[in-house]
């Protein structure tokens, strides 16, 4: 059974996926222990862990690396973000078959023009591609995969670049007609109300996928309430985790003058060692090095 | 003036200088806002990003690449924590030209063999290298640097591998006879009293640096007040911090059903944003994109 | 004397210099030993060796360790070829600094969109981006290099686009308006008719920089008796040996059922044990293994 | 059909099997269309690429990359030489997971120490390791693999560290007591005799497999009348093609002061798109980018 396949499985027996955005083998093997559905292989993560912003400046082999790592050390379907895949179509051809092979369930491609700009230049209309060419996009994905479940999913940044509802809902919809498997529908409102509205006046058969950051208050349970959305994505918070206790422990360490305090504060070593599988080594030197 | 010039500044003008483990650009940037004085680039830390035991499988072109990217988002001098030099002294030449290349200011090698192995099969006295070997490896290094500032730094397992403190002094001295720039002591004892004797009995001019993970008690007025130590090293706390928050907060949203309380516990996007200089890029756009 | 400084001496000294495609360390080595001025880190090439078509999909990551590698085992100065620049200005300012630290001496970057179309699609006017940003692209690439010697080298498909040498001339003027070093002027005729039309209405400061793969009977005595052209590289030539005498070599084999007679029309092993300087091993070993 | 049933089955079909050296993915093409049985991932060969020399420099992680690349780009079983396997069994099992997910056929290991040292220091006996420790790191191949057809090859350097041929015998069948799939038998001769007699006196189930740079006269006629050999593999003839064609076309470009006459010399650019499967992106230009 592939991942996709393990995706697709866990998706009809759930009427909503959790996947959590992770940026190395070791965030993805604690979302694993955590209990959430899929690792969510965030561009934004990446960039950040490499001290980049996030503007197509990881390349795609930096992402791949990390997303067959990941692959190779949790057993949750991975859900790779890779933007606007890479150029058009022809690449995206060239890094579906990539990311097959590394071992991912699914590709989020987004219909924003490459390579993405900060709000301050971009000014909405020419930031997304046309709808046919981002169509286009979609059916060489979906033409070129080799498993029948690995699924592609269509992101449209319609609503964030301002161009009204009606124009997301034709996209999303042009989007599925092409052969997307799921819609991830985004928006910069402070509030659901976008999205939820969004959701309301959908009425194709692809499911709907949620990044809620701008809008906690969507809980799992108005997801559910509200019907249409078979996955949610907590995309940035596994590095905004990391950042917050990495902060404290050196500002701590810098004032005490040492390690004395944070010690008892943090993980033990030994925890380190149960996530690296030290006690596979150890039994595998008795078994092969006597 | 090379980051190697830098940190060699640094240490003539203060006793003692503060070495911060990362495991990423990101960590790196973060010790540097600490107020740390360099960047401890971790095998140990980069293993448990990848899910790895710490038993010689990261590779060195795996470490060299996150070395070079910390190195060029981070001012602080990076100490290279390279275990055993990935072999004999033909790999140690080669991986001090590669180090030296990435921006490194330091390396630390140590007198283990290739490759590591657990305490469970290790019987100590066959752990180490001959000290005549090691010592080879002392004088390939430095003898290999281009730059007279890079740091050599020899690092005995002696008091691990059981062998006593007259075995480790004699090592020590045969190092630094060899040419290492500092003495790299390491104990696995609960308390400093093991490294407290050594440093005590030492009588060779290269300052000894220590990495108190296993006696934590050993605070910097305590290494002070001991002298003749010149870098403490801590060793595993960046990701035994970012390990314990993302345990906590994976499991608050599983637990709460969305984000909308860990939101306010964690630093919020824009902290992403300024560690990854987006504003940079906004002025850059300003200026070369209209 | 940096690598940039060494090849802006030797056009000093030199009224043109030719650099040779290289996509290798290997070839980059046999390209020093024939005494080229430099190397052309190929985008071609490294492609080709991949596998892959030249349309932007080797990362920047590939190309770079590729660049690293020949920096470390030859001296020749290395021009990097990096097609568009991976995007837009910004992308050309991260690409800058990392090539820069790779050890190039030189960046080419080209006023195509990005990605790459093969001519069955591209419709000529669509396939250049306009003047204005590509003048924004060189001006962010001279305004970010450290190395006041790094060359900029802008190359304009102006006649492969099908635009006229008026075109030509104009965007050539605007890119050296902007601060590009040299233009590099490309042109799809089989004979050098439309190039040395281009030279000879040429009325910048800016040396021209030529790749007469088409139009072979473009020879360096009548390159020099045009003038104004400063640098002439051979772009695939490296690749188109090494697989000429591959499928030759690989037939014969097939043919003679075994290695007799091959062998003795193809280089011995010793002399691949010069290239990767065995010798040197040797010494090592002889001084810091014993 | 995994490309390790596809190496069985071929074996199976033929009483010898053909492996060509590559140390690309476009060597690896050359090397199918030629019509050779596999490719030998070549270690040398890919050192010598990078301009290194074969003393264990090359990380696994680049030769990783290599091996990944040309199972994208050519349809024929990987057997990827492994020299040691990066260090002990634990290393054997890091590797042959990773040499697996990366699309090989087979590993071969030698029971040489790591890192290699060249034949001036090393001393014959110590230059091996212990029998039982080399099975043991077979038995952790063998027990690792997932796909029950890839195949654990045992090289034995026995003959070549002078140990002789009843030494080289008894290393033999213990590896493949352990598990091992094939034997290579390596020697450095310059004549078949020692190989030859080996192979008489082998009196195992496992094929042999050799290499016969050194004694280019033993033909695969030869090779056939003796028997139980099951493999052979040309080890290096890619790279010395490659080199010796590089060496006269650079030579020639420089004495002739220009490509006008080498040009008609070598396969045109049209070889190369061909091999980088332009038609195919063209194809989909059509297809996806209207």
């Amino acid at each position: 059974m592939t991942s996709a396949a393990r995706l697709r499985a866990r998706m009809a027996e759930r009427d909503l996926v959790h996947i959590m955005a992770a940026h190395s083998p070791l965030s993805a093997i604690l979302a694993g222990e955590a209990g959430f559905d899929g690792i969510w292989a965030s561009g934004f993560e990446l960039s950040a862990l490499y001290g980049l912003p996030d503007v197509s400046l990881i390349s795609m082999t930096q992402h791949l690396d990390m997303v067959r790592a990941m692959a190779e050390h949790s057993s949750l379907p991975i859900v790779a973000d890779i933007d606007t895949g890479f150029g058009n179509a022809i690449n995206v051809i060239h890094a579906l078959k990539q990311y097959e092979r590394a071992g991912a369930a699914a590709i989020v491609i987004e219909d924003k023009t490459f390579p993405k700009v900060t709000s301050l230049i971009a000014d909405g209309r020419q930031d997304l591609v046309r709808t046919e060419e981002f169509a286009g996009k979609v059916r060489a994905a979906v033409t070129t995969r080799s498993d029948p479940d690995f699924l592609v999913i269509a992101r449209t940044e319609a609503l964030i670049a301002g161009l009204g509802e009606a124009e997301a809902l034709r996209r999303a919809a042009a989007y599925e007609e092409a052969g997307a498997d799921m819609i991830l529908i985004h928006s910069k409102h402070r509030t659901p109300d976008e999205v939820e509205s969004f959701v309301r006046a959908w009425d194709g058969n692809a499911p709907i996928v949620i990044v809620p950051t701008a809008y906690p208050q969507m809980t799992e349970p108005r997801i559910r309430a509200l019907g249409k959305i078979g996955m949610v994505i907590y995309g940035n918070h596994a590095i905004r985790a990391a950042v917050t206790a990495m902060k404290d422990v050196f500002a701590r360490i810098r004032a005490d003058g040492g390690i004395h305090h944070i010690d008892r504060d943090i993980v033990p070593v030994e925890e380190i060692f149960r996530l690296q599988r030290m006690e596979a080594v150890k039994e595998d030197e008795a078994r092969f090095l006597r």
